[in-house]
């Protein structure tokens, strides 16, 4: 089958991969119908995190159940599922609970980064802990939607719900990619009266005030900030660059008592970090990876009832065999790219 | 001046009363501009609550302050202000707090429903503790909106609230009168996927559908809640009729596990409960009268930003010269009638 | 195999039944050693609660595996268990979590209680979903305090969690029975300045005393809790009684936006309840079947380090052969009787 | 009179200084009958917060009201009270529930650090805002009781208390320093199955062992954490000592979904933070001087009915004038000493 495969930093081909075949009983065979690149394959793309020649890449995928092993029961073959781009064991509670950055046997894993799971920018991929990965999509969710089910809707939402945001509140997001848009979305479902959304791109402040948010350019934020919230700060922070200066100016725009998000990936092992702030200014700062399937109960009823439009993310649609060409321009942010739909079909 | 006075059940008169005089040091006085009838002040029409004959009606008002005691200092002579219509001591950590149903001197009050307290269906008010009661409007809030802010709109504030809507959750509101409404209304600011609006008027079904629900006529609930809950029952309900059978409903109609949140008020002193009921499904019940001041915080910023329009509830503008007209239409609901603004200039 | 058997109100036999046999492939045979009567086992005794003559009563029991289907993997036999006295399916989200009252195929079942389920009061017992209802009892725990965390010590743990006890608030406890009783004892993990431990029973009172809260005859109660309180009521209730004028007593006395804990199981299908006084003072009331397992992770922990010693309400060891004895004795209250250990192996 | 005076690092001494006169209308006089040295009190002796010379120290104290401003309605002359150590304006909506790191003016200030507020290690100081910042010792606390309320056992039980500890729970408190003690105590109040308290002088492990604590010293903790949570990490950690050693330990120590609390004054403006370890492992990070009023209402009661003791942490008692002396022997942590209360009238 073919696949996306990584040759080394900038170096992304699509090629000629073996099929994958079942881990074991309670594994099964997805054959991909949609894919996406994730601002996170950037990292890998650039050589920040380490990932061995050959790899497959990608963890946002859905497609058409082929296989499943003989201790599976949740899917069977033909089902038209979503995949969780991370996964655990599968069967400790926290797994059980979908809570799967919790993992008791710490086997948090993500599809397509190097830890044994090849990814899903393919035409087939095989998923581990079935019955726990996999979910067949509801009726009245696309297969594009449901590709943002499995990593960056749950991320936004997740972001949104570590600010702990209070009817009223005043929000701050900082980073205006694919996962802050979806932050600024899922956002709105706690509601905040304003949302200052931050970013230097004109394209993506367009779009973020198309989703409801006061679009404030990077520039501009220390003064917008403290203008509309009274010279104390707001309420709540999502920080969804995961830069050293991004983390910093979340801790700095935050009031006095307030939260902090961080879901932005920082690439930074050793951050300076201020400690005396937070403890100044009473602050609570969370941040995680996404524990997808957890966030599923809440977000699949949204989607289907149509209170989220995640496809809005969708600037680009390409065929697999474009792979490389895609990598490249969504890296070089060309023509207002935001995020690139990917059909192994073609 | 003038007011709407209470002679008896069923017969309120538009009459000459004395102008009032402030209380003491920290009372003032609110030139009344506008003032809105409340569903429970239908109870008082109805002599289901005892009242004396001479009393000056009306718990929802706005206007200009004329006047302030020596020891007021948050408003002043001409402030646009709002007043809230449940106040406190005004002085105890909970009444700080804005939590005037939890006053610890236990002088939970409300304006004109006997005591001691003229009420706002009149020329003009004395307000005690000005400085814990009143509130200036602020910019980019109506008149009309603001009446809404002494009383209905926090009313349906808590009833979302005291439901705890996660996002994702199925919603049930019982009882589509003006707070019933709002209530959907606020509903909408935690993120449920769904909201059911129950009852059985086919207009106030109609406004339910414009605020985003799925409309359902009373004799339909049941089925529809189990259909539409997968048999469960839905995540949560908002009671908002008080009637003994309602309330019922609302514990039947919720899941195992469900919230249950009552703001219609009981005219039922011994209500017939199934405790069992609330046992073995697990029920998390809350019931309270509304602390206005307490919900200023969240909703002064909502109906500013525009994120909320309560006014979509007034259908009726009079004058208070029309009043005794105005209660014998509202009780009789004639003509789609939801909510009357009464404006004592005319 | 010997168990008591239920011949009508007041008539229990220790007789011969049918030994058990597994019901599936997921189910187990456990042989008691030991087992308890619970206060709810005497409702049942007095007919108030319809079972079929012929059945084996009790839901309160440990024991060794001896059998289990061949799709159980977390226990085998000759391991030392404990079993859940209420289960659910086992297998949706809800029970996942151990929340077995939220089953969402809304099969909350009761051992010994006649949802086919024959009890424990017994030489050995079937249990179905053995997986989900059954636990190794951990090193460092007796199996007279395992039998404690079937069903009562979680039961006293819930009252206290649904009261949600703030640390510095003060407390009461309506009913001292052996659950009352551990609700005192399980509130004090919540950090209370004081608990009013209120029955009329001497001995009891002697018993919450010593578990370090302030007896207060019940005659006494309004007065000792208003002045305890000055005059505010207190923060939060548990009611282990379940009638209708202590359910009623604990809405009284507790404050306004208080919190009203009900594990007292009503017999009443239709009490009488004034929700005019919830409504008035803002309350909280939350109810609720005890979901055992879902309480073990807190629990185990606890009683294992010797934290919690739930023990000692046991005030009676006596063999199963004496089970009519045990709750004629058990129902008079004789000798300050407060829970009864039986042994199956005499 | 006399007071302890910052002449410059390590060089306090005790000599006259002139009385101090009332700020304002608002403000007060209080005689000081005992004063305490702090921890933080340490940064200031050793240069590493820079404070003016000739400047009185000293944050926690209590004592008698000889004077207060016409405005101030709370206390009066002759009244035995204790000091909020840390005050704000003491009018925005956050100071009047005590929350006086989320002072809306951002007028917090804490006594004796040289930000306008003279310090209370004298005979007398001057208060500002008295009717936030000064509450009557109520009766059943002593004054050595009331000294610690005025700043380390808030701080103890504010660690605790953003520790988020679950009953059943595992913590880790690193640092045993008099507020780390008192954390363990506070920590007590929240259930925990057991509390692993880390620190690497014998002494203090001892004290820790006597509050009910598991003594691992520093040099163990890591193997004795993991062994301990069975190689999870525990589910909250408090911090309490500040150096950025510390606290990248304690990021280390939480398990997955765990909670970090972090009282320990960072000296640190830039600490060395790897970022990506909350991120993988889902952390909630709180931090926070203390708001010493907001947590009155909790503990006023817990020390009034003698369920905490505080007051076990003072190992010395010395006069105001061998002021000196007694921060030498704390700086040197002589003879196992742990915290000094000072006599001004000595």
């Amino acid at each position: 089958m073919k696949g996306l495969v990584f040759h080394g930093p900038g170096d992304i081909r699509c090629e000629s991969v073996p099929d994958p075949s079942p881990k074991d009983a309670r594994g099964a065979i997805v054959q991909v119908e949609r894919s996406a690149i994730c601002g996170s394959d950037l990292h890998l793309y650039h050589g920040a995190m380490p990932v061995e020649e050959g790899f497959t890449l990608g963890h946002e995928f859905v497609g058409r159940v082929v296989e499943v092993g003989s201790a599976v029961h949740s899917v069977r073959p033909g089902d038209p599922v979503m995949v969780s781009g991370v996964i655990g064991c599968g069967e400790c509670p926290a797994c059980q609970r979908g809570e799967v950055v919790r993992c008791a046997r710490q086997q948090t894993r993500v599809f397509g980064v190097g830890q044994g799971l090849e990814g899903g920018q393919a035409e087939a991929v095989a998923v581990p802990v079935a019955d726990h990965a996999i979910r067949r999509i509801p009726e009245g969710i696309s297969a594009e939607q449901a590709v943002l089910l499995t990593d960056i809707l749950p991320t936004g939402f997740l972001g949104a719900k570590m600010a702990d945001i209070q009817p009223g509140d005043t929000l701050a997001v900082i980073g205006l990619g694919p996962v802050g848009l979806l932050a600024v979305m899922c956002a709105q479902l706690f509601g905040p009266a304003e949302i200052l959304a931050i970013d230097s791109v004109p394209e993506r402040l367009a779009v973020a005030e198309e989703l409801g948010a006061h679009a404030v350019p990077a520039d501009q934020a220390d003064a917008v900030v403290m203008e509309q919230s009274g010279g104390q700060g707001v309420d709540a922070v999502i920080e969804a660059v995961g830069a050293d200066a991004t983390i910093l100016k979340a801790l700095q725009l935050a009031r006095a008592g307030g939260n902090v998000s961080i879901i932005g990936v920082s690439n930074s092992a050793v951050a300076p970090f201020p400690m005396i702030l937070p403890f100044m200014k009473d602050l609570t700062i969370r941040s995680s990876l996404v524990p997808v399937p957890a966030l599923w109960p809440a977000l699949v009823p949204l989607v289907a009832h149509g209170r989220l439009h995640p496809e809005r993310v969708f600037t680009d649609h390409m065929a697999l065999s474009e792979g490389a060409l895609a990598y490249r321009r969504f890296d070089a942010r060309e023509d207002g790219i935001l995020k690139v739909l990917l059909d192994p079909s073609k």
